[in-house]
């Protein structure tokens, strides 16, 4: 597996720091407290800022640490158990649905790997559905569900598409048709910017970015690239009625 | 939402550098080139160094770069899929699985968050399972697998208990229970520094982490902590029939 380099390259020294710090978090402080700024924190573990800052941002990573501007670096609470996946295959808009509709748009600008989904062409029009999942006030994720026009049995008029009605329209519209079934995959992306102001977050934030494929009459008729806060969120999956029992 | 700071900071220099430099990918490189220098980007592009890094920095979060040390950046391929989540629930080891047994080992020291899963005390037996999952010469991902001794109907020999014989060993002993159900959690993390060399990368690079708890007679009986490369690894979820037969 070629590692036989790094066999030979000792432990770097923020990923000591990190260990360090990690205990000092468990003993000393507690979930929502600011941290010591950056120069009192290398002095008291004698080591560089830029050392010291590699070891934050791998907390931060990790979940253990909260960045916020104009707060400074707090401890994190634990990441918030997300359900992402229901049981059988549902439309999004169904009901039980954790989301809200912010607003819907007809466009043809669509992501290229949408695109590719959805076997759309360029310049064909897509609905543009924005949405948002909100949890005790705070936001987790954010959501851009992709639906070719003439995947509709009924075209909405112009006039329709605006604000939560104009999504709840195009949700409206799927729930008409038959769902055959979905996947999903998720991956490490960094939030767009339209995303991070929606998540509270600066452009870059790491995100987790789940793809859902839905298909319908043996092709696919929507794509929701749903964006997940990296920091405070931990996607769960297949609840099976076992664990459930478990969990309850 | 608390948007109102965020909508009056204006877009990030990093981040519209991001852009331009994603469309020079698309347009000027190829998979696997490698790219001219910082200082040199740098001047191309008329920015900082350290504007320059971060942008390359957002660009690797999304998958597009890859850094390798004593090569440089280079263009990066298209994320693999990788599947998470068989169809149905299923012991780690059975056919079809994926993973290659490295080693087992006897232990007590179990990680407080699966100790949690699987209701263990301190000073509990448990048996480590490790195990990888590589794609066409190049590692995926690491696992970790606890199950604890008490669990399993037979105790192992200390003697069984070396390299892959020793995992398929612990293996062997789950596929004779029942297995009631399994959920799985996804979520950011860094590697740590042994997962880090099975997956040739540094300690603390970015990785999914997928923990997996498998529930046997009303109780978890085994948690699997498998840490994907976040840089190469797209995880795939349910892929129902209807899904497959478009995918064919």
């Amino acid at each position: 597996m070629g590692t036989t380099q790094l066999e030979t390259v000792p432990e770097p020294k923020y990923w000591h720091l990190k260990t360090v710090l990690s205990e000092a978090l468990d003993s000393e402080f507690s979930v929502g407290e600011i941290l010591p700024n950056e120069r009192d924190l290398a002095a008291r573990f004698g080591v560089a800022r830029a050392t010291l800052r590699q070891a934050l941002e791998q907390l931060e990573l990790e979940g253990r640490l909260q960045r916020r501007r104009g707060v400074g670096t707090t401890v994190a609470p634990p990441r918030v158990g997300v359900a992402v996946a229901p049981a059988r295959p549902t439309w999004p808009g169904a009901a039980g649905d954790d989301w809200q509709p912010v607003d819907a748009v007809e466009t043809d600008t669509v992501p290229a790997a949408v695109a590719r989904l959805l076997e759309t062409a360029a310049g064909d029009r897509v609905y543009l559905v924005r949405r948002s999942r909100v949890t005790q006030g705070q936001p987790l994720a954010a959501e851009s569900l992709y639906v070719p026009v003439a995947a509709l049995p009924g075209r909405l008029e112009a006039g329709v598409l605006n604000g939560p009605a104009g999504a709840y329209a195009v949700l409206g519209e799927l729930q008409s048709l038959e769902l055959d079934g979905q996947d999903r995959t998720v991956e490490l992306g960094s939030a767009r910017a339209e995303d991070a102001k929606q998540l509270d977050r600066l452009p870059g934030a790491p995100v987790l970015v789940v793809t859902t494929r839905y298909v319908s009459g043996g092709r696919t008729t929507a794509v929701a690239v749903s964006t997940y806060r990296a920091d405070t969120c931990r996607l769960t999956f297949g609840d099976s009625d076992a664990v459930a029992l478990l969990a309850g």
